[in-house]
């Protein structure tokens, strides 16, 4: 739900033929992401997305996402090809915001995944994982521990608003995750945000990767913990363990992971409920009640948590010794 | 601005297959309209577009529009085609909604149109208005003189809170339009509501008309009226008159205006101008003031309103005798 931003036909004709795309044949806003305003472009060359650039994206840091689309898709990697313009740039500004063109992907994102999409995401994630492996840009995860800390101490007075005893849930997970967050696991560029809408399938494969504005450098096994839980919890908001073990076994064909990897699943997929609770406890309190676009319900990640306090075993998300 | 209604991609699937577009390639939600769910989909068959109907369409008025796109298209005006599902239908139902597909068209929406759009404009009118005389279904327009004093009782009491003085202004228009309203002029199936967004151009040509859902039985010289106010109006508010020449010229090429249509422009602008202020206004006052989906400006009107009181020969409008 982002058209936030308007684009005369006459400068959107320019920008596209200033990125050598020739002729503009449509172009709709479309729904994609809530970040940035995103339109479905099509000329003669085929179809792109063109993105502006909203406040939350900081444009410092779009030289290392995009970079990263270009790296990743350089390797063969199903993600959006940023389209340089004619000065060789990746973004360029379009109607007062940064703005870039990066090809589109065919592909339906999955509302209700199966064991069988938990395993193509679990294998594209690792190749995602090795491929960035020597991508030279890095940034740091603003949304990691330290920055759980920092959002919480802007909200943490109306906690309890969001959903009654919030404020007392948020303090124990503190307590336990924070002296407990591993440090010495395997790092690299992690997606962070790998949700079912970001993920694109056709037919039996796995089509496209897209949305890579929160990504990162972390530990690598964090990047499964926050897709444990995005994919494999159901609608009822229970974890589903087949769906891990399809997730998890996927990865593992491509990139095998540690020992202490396995044995940290149970804090980091703790650790990742407690950020999207975070974030979603904050948008709650910060969008306005009657609001046409809804913020994503809290408690999905309170039901989380409250799973995650029971499995402390590696095979409780499917990790076989 | 427009995804109210999300679709699992199990039924979305289906619902295509049911009209023998075969597999879906992708699907998009896009900020077309503001009334309804729009999908921006694609399978081998092509591109099209699926709507799903949101409270403010009455589903029993669908035959009606959806018939007229079929017809005109029939015709060759570049409107969607409805695509029939497998039963002959031309609406079914989709997670809960009337939902119907139809085809996509290529083109540009242009923001700030210049003579030579508006004259394209006029002549596809004038051919949708020959093209729609046969047409076998008909509707009342909900939103004529009748229905502005209807909508106007609902927020009299708060007309002020829109815009100081609106009250007066309002009042004053009634007593003026409502006594001299034609009734003898030609009458046929409108478009209604033929604003920029709704009419897409590629290269030299107008390449598409869509979003029929106003559309009734009408004087033909009132959609001219609609829009006079919707595209010979600067950025700036002020009325265009080499943009109404071109229009009303483009249109006069293919449908001569009777001299009476002639001479009944003025009262035609301004009260066209009078349906768009009474409604953006109560849409003013029914949406929450910080939400994120503006209202469109209820003052484009009343600026609009102002010029019409001023313009009373139809050669104002670039009618000539």
């Amino acid at each position: 739900m982002a058209v936030y931003t308007q684009v005369s036909e006459v400068e959107l004709a320019r920008f596209v033929t200033g990125h050598g795309l020739g002729e503009l044949r449509s172009c709709k806003g479309i729904a994609e992401g809530v970040e940035n305003t995103n339109y479905l472009i099509e000329t003669v060359e085929g179809r792109f997305i063109l993105t502006l650039y909203e406040k939350r994206v900081a444009p410092e840091n779009l030289p290392f996402y995009l970079g990263l689309m270009e790296h990743l898709a350089s390797k063969g990697i199903a993600c959006p090809l940023p389209v340089r313009d004619r000065d060789g740039e990746q973004v360029a500004e379009l109607a007062g915001r940064a703005a870039a063109i990066v090809t589109f992907l065919d592909g339906i994102s999955v509302r209700m995944p199966m064991p069988r999409h938990c395993a193509l995401l679990g294998e594209t994630l690792a190749r995602m994982h090795l491929a960035g492996s020597d991508y030279s840009r890095s940034l740091e995860n603003a949304l990691g521990p330290a920055g759980w800390v920092q959002l919480y101490d802007r909200f943490e007075a109306r906690a309890d608003e969001v959903l009654p005893g919030l404020s007392g849930l948020v303090g124990t997970e503190f307590a336990t995750l924070l002296p407990s967050w591993p440090k010495a696991l395997p790092q690299g560029v992690i997606h962070a945000d790998l949700f079912p809408d970001n993920v694109f399938f056709l037919g039996d494969r796995l089509s496209g990767v897209i949305d890579f504005y929160f990504a990162c450098n972390d530990l690598l096994a964090y990047d499964i913990a926050i897709c444990l839980n995005a994919w494999c919890f159901d609608a009822d908001r229970r974890f589903d363990r087949d769906k891990a073990a399809a997730l998890i076994g996927g990865y593992q064909r491509v990139r095998p992971l540690t020992p202490e990897e396995g044995r940290a699943m149970p804090v980091l997929a703790r650790g990742a409920a407690l950020r999207f609770l975070l974030t979603r406890a904050h948008d709650w309190i910060a969008t306005p009640k009657d609001a046409i676009v809804k913020p994503h319900d809290p408690a999905d990640y309170v039901a989380r948590i409250l799973q995650h306090r029971q499995m402390t075993r590696p095979s409780d998300y499917g990790i076989e010794d």
